[in-house]
């Protein structure tokens, strides 16, 4: 499908940084949304906040080599306040990367202005940009990332919804009754994310059935020959997904709903059960609603990254001292 | 405490008007926020929607026999979309109301433009521009109104959310584990209102005790008095609101909880218990928020309604044929 041109107002290309815990994916975008160079580095998740700083600033010297871009997005693991450029919070799969001055700091790297945000928020933009051109300037989006964790991101009356500190999208930390007394990584207990997630259902699978496996794709295959503690497994995380989105439906009334990430690719085992569960809990007006998969695919992190440069405050070289 | 002037740009007065199942209330405001007539009268609620309009038209003329009044503001029970003007839906409690021209209506029959919404988003319009005015123009707001229903507002990044058919805010209608299997009034099943609101509670007091009581104050008196389960009826209502409102927080980043309705009322044991069940499902950078009560008071509803008409599009006369 054709994809919005993410670049500046001047029409000069674009930088997108997409850093993951054990990647760092560039590209550089033309003014018509073309990918005009690409590069993935590792990311040296276990150095500090310096060396994944200076790893980012190298992507973006590889994809720009004659230094054209006139501005730089990122979208970043972990909770990003995209008015301070802080990581207001983030967990130890980058050590010491909460707190740091993403914005600031690769501004002063790169002598370009930064625009950033978290990574499932970047990635949710140009599906939002999509429903706005397509349903009006006044579109809502729920947007959820089932995959190692469960994240999100919310667009209401057009907008995408940042919250305090940044923290708006987290829909994995909403209660669940499939989740009953289960502790989540976050320290409470009985939210989304603890069943519903890749290693989610995979532990579910395991308590189930008192064995180990390695991957949520062994208990796909398992559930696949008819094994029915990995249909339920997977059933139950989709179902609680649903149930929960649904909930949400009602209480911020989306024009779409779109569900991404790693977990879906599983199979319609798992849409189906979340479909099915979704369409239960929706209010009268709701009713018709269902969840889609996303519109835009492997580029989407680095494409939403370089079109955060066109909707968020940028973050200019030298403010750091 | 003060309260900012909610009338018209030009500083003239504004009619606000608050249309419930019961009584319709009308106040004419002056510019600095002053009341400067009052006046209320049943709900015609069995006669259709027709005299509905004429009854909330007759209010505003009570209020305003000179005819000083530039601008009229209107909340509204039932789900109201403040763009179309339209009431979505709503309940048997208005006979006849779903689908109503409320906007135009009203227009047509008091010759003023009219701002609409429904009621719960009008009184927390007050608490956010209090907020904003506080804390800053991004702030974020959740309120939820616990009393009959569930109901409740959302303002991020200092914007009242609507969402698609004005539905934003419905709070009732998450799943609440404490809910599990109950049927809710909407369709669904385990939504938090089941379990939450007065007759939630009184509900569950029922079914515990196989007794049958008249009303909430009922169960909050023999909770008082030690009966364990009033105690436990009560508590649950408020941790599952509690649970469900700190999930909220976690994926929305509100800056500011506020519980209204009549609900909170009954006393500290329901207080208590919310504040420590929302504490308990914070993520980390939320960490710190606590629920408060509202800062308006009796005339929060006409205030916000009155208010609306500066922040919300105004539907002017003669657009219905």
């Amino acid at each position: 499908m054709s994809q919005s041109p993410p670049s500046s107002a001047t029409g000069a290309p674009v930088i997108g940084l997409d850093l993951g815990g054990t990647k760092i994916a560039a590209a550089l975008f033309g003014a018509d949304g073309t990918v005009l160079a690409r590069h993935t580095r590792p990311t040296p998740a276990r150095d500090g906040a310096t060396a994944v700083l200076d790893a980012l600033a190298t992507a973006a010297a590889e994809v720009d080599p004659a230094r054209l871009a006139t501005a730089l997005g990122i979208a970043a693991a972990g909770v990003v306040d995209p008015r301070t450029g802080r990581v207001t919070s983030a967990t130890d799969s980058l050590r010491g990367w909460a707190g740091t001055a993403l914005g600031a700091g690769l501004a002063d790297r790169t002598g370009l202005p930064v625009a950033c945000d978290n990574d499932v928020r970047a990635t949710a933009g140009p599906e939002l940009a999509a429903l706005v051109a397509e349903v009006s300037v006044h579109a809502s989006l729920l947007f959820a990332a089932i995959g190692t964790g469960v994240g999100g991101a919310v667009a209401v009356d057009g907008r995408m919804l940042h919250g305090a500190s940044g923290i708006a999208g987290h829909l994995g930390h909403l209660p669940s009754p499939e989740a009953a007394g289960l502790p989540c990584t976050c320290g409470a207990t009985g939210h989304l994310e603890v069943i519903a997630s890749g290693p989610g259902i995979t532990a579910h699978y395991e308590r189930l059935t008192g064995t180990s496996v390695d991957r949520l794709e062994t208990v796909a295959e398992r559930a696949g020959r008819g094994d029915a503690d990995a249909v339920h497994a997977i059933t139950t995380g989709a179902a609680a997904t649903g149930r929960v989105l649904g909930g949400l439906a009602n209480a911020l009334g989306p024009d779409r709903v779109v569900i991404g990430g790693g977990v879906p690719r599983i199979g319609p085992l798992y849409g189906d059960a979340l479909a099915a569960a979704f369409a239960a809990e929706l209010m009268p007006p709701m009713r018709g609603l269902a969840p889609v998969a996303p519109l835009f695919g492997n580029d989407a992190a680095v494409l939403g990254a370089a079109a955060l440069t066109t909707t968020l405050p940028l973050h200019h070289p030298g403010v750091l001292r």
